[in-house]
């Protein structure tokens, strides 16, 4: 699979079409606004009119685009690349969306003998950029097989992780680890600070024990400087969170610390914005403290 | 100060003892029941009939009992250590007790010329065999140093993270981060497995990134086991959490996590007892999903 389609030029998408070209591969793209397309075209791939004239182009469409309905309109849409794949062909996407709409979505183009992986990463731009993502596949293992060498040019593990859809779900299994674990770390903070100890010894002493997180090693030190960059920004942390909330409900399975965050963070996007990063969360619980950590003690 | 008192001799206070006679200290002991003081006395202690009679004959006065009302009797009871100590002797707090009543205690101690330090640790029974514990030292700088021998003989890293009760609070930091680091693993394993994905699987995809914590990658393993032995019994992790509940009370702070996960242990206690392991607040969920995580998928 040597002509690859690509939908979806955002902070994510650019950088893995350039890794995929570094890699060889022919690479057509189509998105949105003309900045991304601009770039990925002075890095040597082709342009097309459409989704479907990317589909027309290419044995294998990766979509990376933002939630439910875009992957829904870039691939079964009216210009949607369904319309131009050929029997034989793989359809790739590595947005973050609804498993249940990843799977009505393969039912679609399994229909026109098209195979679909759902292939959403971890790792963000950094990792995109460094071509490190973690990928967290579903679908069929021949379909991963053969599609593994372009997984391998834009991401360092690539799991294998069940049917379609699985990969979706693992997706939202990471995101409610990490928002969970984040909130984990904010209460942290903000009780240590009201007490009056010091938040930056405090992380020192718990942060190699049973108490240890990637969130409170990467993020807490970011709280105590008050840097609030994202990262990860809160607006993308919600959709997730939305995502694994609803497909819960659909589970008739309740996610009580995962809603708990959710909450809180809308308070964060009503006072600082959708743009800050996750480590804002700490800002709801100070605000039902009182009290800023990294700010002088008491 | 070669000479040391301890009083506490349950799973951790028995190999700290003995850990500080290897050193070369000598220790007199002294405990509620017989067979802690037993196996101390085998291993080369001595014996004194109450608290009191232990500090009569320290220059260093240990505790490590359960909780604040313990530390109380044991120290400022009618038998209490206080009534046995010498100007310029020194007592440690070991156990995990409310930082209030710390602060308490060594104000009373203070009258009598007697420094108090406050350090709990963690690494529970494995660290305190090993002497690899955490000790988390709140009090004054010079006394820590005084003491700095001792502690090296019972822990690795000795962390001086501020004044009297500073110790407690951040051992208290320590369990606000464990337990919703556990309930961000059993949120995201229920998850998982009602979507119909192997929990393994899932486990093996997300520890190494941003969704990693020790509880996930430690704990996450024995839940799909269904190995649900203690590690930390959750008797002992829900006292920890009323200490943190109760301190952040006082500070009018809400822990809406910690609460959360407080809440949640209460039904594990009610089903399946207050001796298995904290990775069983996984079973609350579970009960609420009605599915258990490890179970053959759907």
């Amino acid at each position: 699979m040597e002509r690859i389609g690509f939908v979806g030029l955002g902070i994510m998408g650019r950088p893995m079409v350039k890794n995929l070209l570094q890699a060889g591969f022919e690479v057509t793209v189509w998105n949105r606004s003309r900045p991304g397309v601009d770039e990925c075209v002075a890095a040597g791939a082709a342009e097309a009119e459409s989704p479907r004239a990317v589909a027309e182009a290419c044995d294998l469409f990766i979509s990376m685009v933002t939630d439910s309905p875009d992957v829904e309109e870039v691939i079964v849409g009216e210009t949607g690349a369904i319309h131009g794949l050929k029997a034989g062909t793989v359809v790739v996407d590595m947005s973050t969306i609804s498993p249940a709409v990843t799977r009505t979505i393969a039912a679609q183009l399994a229909e026109q003998d098209v195979a679909m992986l759902d292939a959403p990463v971890s790792g963000g731009d950094s990792g995109a950029i460094a071509g490190t993502l973690s990928i967290m596949v579903g679908g069929e293992a021949d379909v991963v097989e053969r599609v593994r060498p372009a997984f391998e040019a834009m991401g360092k593990t690539i799991t294998h992780v069940g049917p379609v859809g699985a990969g979706q779900t693992v997706k939202l299994c990471n995101q409610i680890a990490v928002c969970i674990n984040n909130l984990a770390m904010a209460e942290a903070l903000v009780f240590c600070a009201q007490s009056g100890v010091d938040p930056s010894t405090m992380l020192s002493a718990i942060t190699q024990g049973a108490a240890g997180s990637w969130q409170l090693s990467n993020l807490g030190p970011k709280v105590v400087e008050r840097d609030f960059a994202p990262g990860f920004k809160v607006a993308l942390q919600q959709k997730d969170l939305r995502l694994a909330l609803e497909a819960a409900d659909e589970l008739h399975t309740p996610l009580v610390g995962t809603s708990l965050v959710h909450q809180l963070f809308a308070a964060v996007e009503r006072e600082y914005g959708t743009d800050v990063g996750t480590q804002a969360l700490v800002r709801a619980l100070e605000g039902l403290a009182g009290i800023e950590v990294g700010a002088p003690s008491r």
